[in-house]
This record gives structure tokens, C-alpha cells and sequence, in this order.
């Protein structure tokens, strides 16, 4: 489980005094998650998610949490962040950055079938749309600057195959920067934990501590990847068409969108499996999870490097 | 009922593609309030208001806005304006200005209790807690300035024992402005059916558009003036006491303020006894709605002028 810094019942419902969500009711640690602490809080208001910020830069939390309240407030379905008395979402708890935001109802699914990748896609082109009048920038913090950092840290520990493998794919991503792809803020890490369901409908996208400014399409790959595999880990091209093709009806893709897909399908293979090998063979200290195999995404990145990529059906 | 500006399913289905709040799935007219005009919004993402602004000063609307904006940023249960894909609150439609507001669960109640009261007071400390970083500044619409307007207006149609028990009143007033009273953003308006309720807990505050900078103890008094009459419309001193005592855990009421309670329930009633003889004496035209009777508060503002005001118990 990922408590780093324990909060202790009695402290939370006094720093909750910072805040006008009511009295505390009751108080729980979230066992999922790697990069913060997390707890649920239900008060007598309502129910919220306080986070401890463990290792995000400081500097970059505005753009999150900022991000975060512009989305809401353009009604998509994403953790609010409550400002306290003082009119600020960034407070400090026990000695870490700390916010307060709106806990989402629902739950995420495991196996997501065509209608579920639909209904992501139209949220994603919405979220996308919502997102075009956030002013602030930051680079997304995964991308290929720091793909060049984690691919010198893990290359000692790769054999002769992986080596060959991330050396060709980075040389490819070089030469695809998309420059004039649609760009502006996206998630860069909506897996299927990371998405909640009511009754059918999508209720929430949650952890935006990875998101930054890149291409749009970048978050649908990232999702491709995550939700529309076959057991082998390719992938389906119906939940694939699904997904873009609801998106598309809601932000229509240019041709350039379309002739890139394959790329960006690469692409982001390539950053799990950067970050997985990283997480990998050179845990952090402290790191309470088990991390991912990253096999997985070498695997990914393996078969969209050969196969055709489905596109809209 | 109070639809006074048409708009069709079809208008407001292409409307709402100025939003990231999904497709519209139902649309139908509120038949409640008399200020706008306003519609229930069903989208595939949520539940919203949707209100044409039929009378409101437009320089007033972004107060009221953004004053909705900032409580619901800050925790409070109130309707929150949805922000347009150019980041704008005010829109306009079918030629009147114009917003979408999320829409709130719960019911209005009628006979509210004790304990109904006590939620009403925590709520309302919390919103005033919350209203004292909100920067932007309109004096209460219906304050002092207006009050003498309104006098003038409507003393024509009063009998001789109304007037003078108005003019009795008007100079009361106005030798209590206490300007050092807590103040901030009011809602003003709290009655009862602007009141939210959901398994016995308040679920939201609606309907701020007679909202202002006032006296912070002002919206209390307004509550008690309907919230807490018996029968003969004297007020309860245990309905009283439990909205008073909740507010007083979370915001301490001073000394000034329990001083000046008794001459502000006689302006709350003052406030609504005036408005009830301008709508009934010199109804505007096109108005839908039947007027309230203005003898409830003119008896109401008789009782306070003659009896002791119950505080916390």
C-alpha cells in the first residue's frame, strides 16, 4: 500500500478547519497508488480524496490542481480541488504539499467492452475541447525529453535484444514530433484504473499527476494501449474503433491525426515500458508497491512496431 | 409559471455545443421563480439549470456568477456555473444573457424541525467563511438605498396605519447601519424553498440572484423570518436557537452581532414586506406569477417590532 506520510484522524479533522466542507465523519488511507498519499474523507458535507503530495516537483502542482478546477468547471467529471479560507487549493499537512478534492462515484472496470470505449472517447474529445482555454504549460512530463533520461539509467540492466529495440524506437520517435498535431493538456495516463463507472456511463477520470502539454491524440494512444488489448496485447480493433470513433464525433480528427496513429500507438508503448523498466531496476527508496513487470509494454511496443494500427471502423 | 423566454429542444441541444457537458437527453421548462427563466438540462454527462436572465442589471450578473463559482470552489453545496469553451460563465441565448449551472439533488421543506434549522445554520457559517475571500463587491439590491425607493413607490396605495408603521420603521433603520458588524456576501434570499434537503442533511443552496454585501447576521435573519414561525407567526425559540447555535459552532457570533439581532429581523421583514407591496400594488408587466400577499410580512414585521427576539438557548 502507498501511506507514506501517516495522517492521523484527529489531525485531519483539525486541518479540515482550513477548509468549509463541514465536520469530519470519517477517515480512511487509500491502498491504491504509487506517487502520493491518499486518504478518503467523508464529512458531514460531502465525501473528498486529501493527497500528500509525496515527490512532484512543487512548482508543478499549480499547473495540476489548476488543471483540475478548469476541467471542473467546464463540467467534465474530475476531482474538484477545494480552495480553503484562505482561497487556495495548495495547502501543506505534516510537512508535505496537501489538497483537498472531490471524491467521484463509481468504479473502474477490468474488462471494458465497445460501449465503455465509446463512452471514454466522447469524455477524452470533451475533456480535450475544455482544456483548449487552460493557459498555463507544462510539458508533458513523460515525454521524449525525459524518455532520453530513463532509457540511459535502464540500459545497463537490458540485454542485447531490448537494447536494440528501445535504441530503434527512440531513433524512430525523434523523427516524429508532430509539430502540428492538435495539442494541449492531456491526462497521458487514463488506464482503466484511473477511469470510474455508474451504471454504464463513465463518472469520473481521476489522477491527472502525470498530465502535461503534448499532442491530443497521445492521450487516445495511451488508452489504446491500456484498454482495447487482446489477450495477446494486440489490439482490438473494435473497442479501437469505438473509442476514436466517439471521440471523432465529438472533436473530429485532422488528417494528420489520422496518418500519425500508428506513431503515437509506439509511443506510448514506449514510455510505460521506460517507466516500468526504471521502476523496475531502480526502485525508488521507499517504494511500498510491487512494481509492473515490464515485459508488458515491451511486448506492446513490439507488435505495434510490426502490425497495422486500427483506426475508425 | 415563469417561462418567459421560449427555447426549444432543438435551440438548446445546439446551444449546449458551446459546453463539454455532453449531448442534451432531456430538456423541460421550471415552472418555479419569478425572476428567469429557467430549464432543467439533462446531458449525457449530468443535470444542470439552464437560466435566461429576464431582468438583472448585466453589469450584476458576473458578481452573481462568479460568486456561485467561488462557494462551489470552496466546498459549498450550491449550484456551480458551468464555463463555456471560451472559459466564460455568461452566455447568451435566444437574445437574453444566459448560463448553465449545475443542478442540485434534494428537496425543499416545508415544515422544517430543529435539526433541519441546525443544518441550515452550519451551512450558512460555512458560506459566509468561504464568501470572505470573494473579492468582487455589489451592495445587497435590496438594501437600504432600495428600501426608500420602494417606499416611495408603494405609500400611495397604503392605508394610514401601514404608512406610519412604515415610516416608524424606515427611521429605525436607518439609525442602525452597523458598520461594524461582520459582513461579506449574502444570499438574502434564503427561504425555504431555496433550501436543498437529501436524507435529512442539506444538499444544496440555491437561486443567489438577490445576493449582495451586507451584514453577514442579515442572512440569518432572513432564515428565521421563514424558517422558524409558528402558526401566529412569532418565531420559535427553539427552531431559532438551533439555527443560531449551529452558525454560532462554526463562525462565533460577537457581541455586536447578538446586540444588533432584534433591529435586523425587522429589516429582514422590512425587506420582503416592501418587495411583496411593490409586486402586488404595481406588478410589472408580463408578470406570470400570482404575488405573494403582503400581509404575511407586514404582520411579521409588527410581531418583531414588538416582542423579544429568542437567541441561542
Amino acid at each position: 500500500m502507498s501511506v507514506y506520510t501517516p495522517v492521523t484522524e484527529a489531525e485531519a479533522a483539525d486541518w479540515l478547519g482550513n477548509y468549509s466542507v463541514g465536520a469530519l465523519a470519517r477517515f480512511e488511507p487509500i491502498k491504491a497508488g504509487i506517487e502520493n498519499t491518499n486518504y478518503f474523507v467523508t464529512t458531514t458535507q460531502g465525501r473528498y480524496v486529501l493527497t500528500l503530495f509525496e515527490r512532484l516537483a512543487a512548482e508543478a502542482l499549480p499547473f495540476y490542481l489548476d488543471l483540475m478546477a478548469h476541467l471542473a468547471r467546464h463540467g467534465i467529471p474530475c476531482p474538484a480541488p477545494i480552495a480553503d479560507h484562505a482561497d487556495q487549493y495548495l495547502q501543506r499537512l505534516n510537512g508535505k504539499p496537501a489538497a483537498l478534492v472531490t471524491r467521484l462515484p463509481g468504479a473502474s472496470l477490468e474488462h471494458p467492452q465497445r460501449a465503455q470505449c465509446g463512452e471514454l472517447g466522447a469524455l477524452l474529445a470533451r475533456m480535450h475541447l475544455a482544456g483548449r482555454s487552460y493557459a498555463a504549460y507544462l510539458d508533458n512530463p513523460r515525454g521524449q525529453k525525459w524518455w532520453r533520461v530513463a532509457a540511459r539509467e535502464v540500459k545497463p540492466f537490458l540485454g542485447s535484444e531490448e537494447t536494440s529495440l528501445l535504441e530503434r524506437e527512440l531513433d524512430l520517435q525523434s523523427q516524429h514530433r508532430f509539430p502540428d498535431l492538435p495539442r494541449g493538456p492531456v491526462h497521458a495516463d487514463l488506464f482503466r484504473d484511473n477511469a470510474l463507472f455508474e451504471v454504464g456511463r463513465i463518472s469520473g477520470v481521476i489522477d491527472f499527476y502525470f498530465a502535461g502539454v503534448d499532442c491530443l491524440l497521445y492521450d487516445l494512444a495511451v488508452c489504446a494501449n491500456d484498454w482495447c488489448l487482446e489477450p495477446d496485447r494486440s489490439l482490438d480493433a473494435g473497442r479501437v474503433g469505438a473509442l476514436l470513433a466517439a471521440y471523432h464525433a465529438v472533436r473530429p480528427f485532422t488528417a494528420l491525426e489520422r496518418a500519425a496513429w500508428p506513431v503515437l500507438l509506439r509511443a506510448a508503448a514506449l514510455r510505460f515500458w521506460l517507466s516500468r523498466l526504471v521502476d523496475f531496476h531502480l526502485p525508488r527508496p521507499g517504494m511500498l508497491v510491487h512494481a509492473h513487470d515490464p515485459e508488458h509494454f515491451r511486448r506492446i511496443l513490439e507488435l505495434r512496431s510490426g502490425a497495422a494500427a486500427p483506426w475508425i471502423d
